[in-house]
C-alpha cells in the first residue's frame, strides 16, 4: 500500500474527509520525525515505539584496499512493533 | 512522547480539531496493521516503509535441561526508515 492508498481507507473507514486525514498524516510523519531527530522516543500503545537507538564509533576495513575508516557514533531510528502488534503478524 | 502528546501537536501545527486527529491517527494504526497482518507492505516515501519479514523455522536449545523445541516458521513485522529519515537522525 502506499500513502495514497492508506489515506483512502482511513477516509472510507472514518468519514472524514480525504484532505483532512493526508494532513494529519503529513504532520503525523512530520512530529514523529521531529522527536526521534531530538533524541526523544515516542510510544503508541498497541501499535509500537519509535526509539533512536545509538551506535558507537566503529573502525571499517576495505581488505583489498587494505584501508581503513573510522565510522563516527551516530544515531538511527529504530521501531519497536507493540507485543499484540507482533502477535497478529506472527499468527496472521 | 506518547500518542495523546502526538495528537496534540498535530492539531496545533494543523488547526484540525484533536477528536478528528485522534480518529484519523488511530485508523492509520489499524490500516498498517491490518495490510502487515495480510502480508502486504505499507510505503510512506520520506519516512519509511513498514514490512513483513519471514523466519525459517529454527530449533532452540535449552543447555541445562538438555530439551530442544522447534520455533516454527513465522512473520514479523519491520520499519524500514526512508533514508532522509536516517540522514537526519544521524546528523540531529
Amino acid at each position: 500500500m502506499t500513502k495514497a492508498e492508506v489515506v483512502n481507507e482511513i477516509s472510507e473507514r472514518t468519514g472524514i474527509e480525504k484532505a483532512v486525514v493526508q494532513e494529519s498524516i503529513e504532520s503525523f510523519f512530520k512530529v514523529v520525525k521531529g522527536s526521534i531527530v531530538k533524541g526523544e522516543n515516542v510510544y503508541f500503545r498497541g501499535f509500537g515505539s519509535f526509539v533512536v537507538q545509538r551506535r558507537a564509533q566503529k573502525i571499517a576495513r576495505n581488505i583489498s584496499k587494505n584501508t581503513q575508516i573510522t565510522i563516527p557514533a551516530h544515531n538511527i531510528p529504530k521501531f519497536k512493533p507493540a507485543k499484540t502488534f507482533v502477535e497478529k503478524v506472527k499468527n496472521g
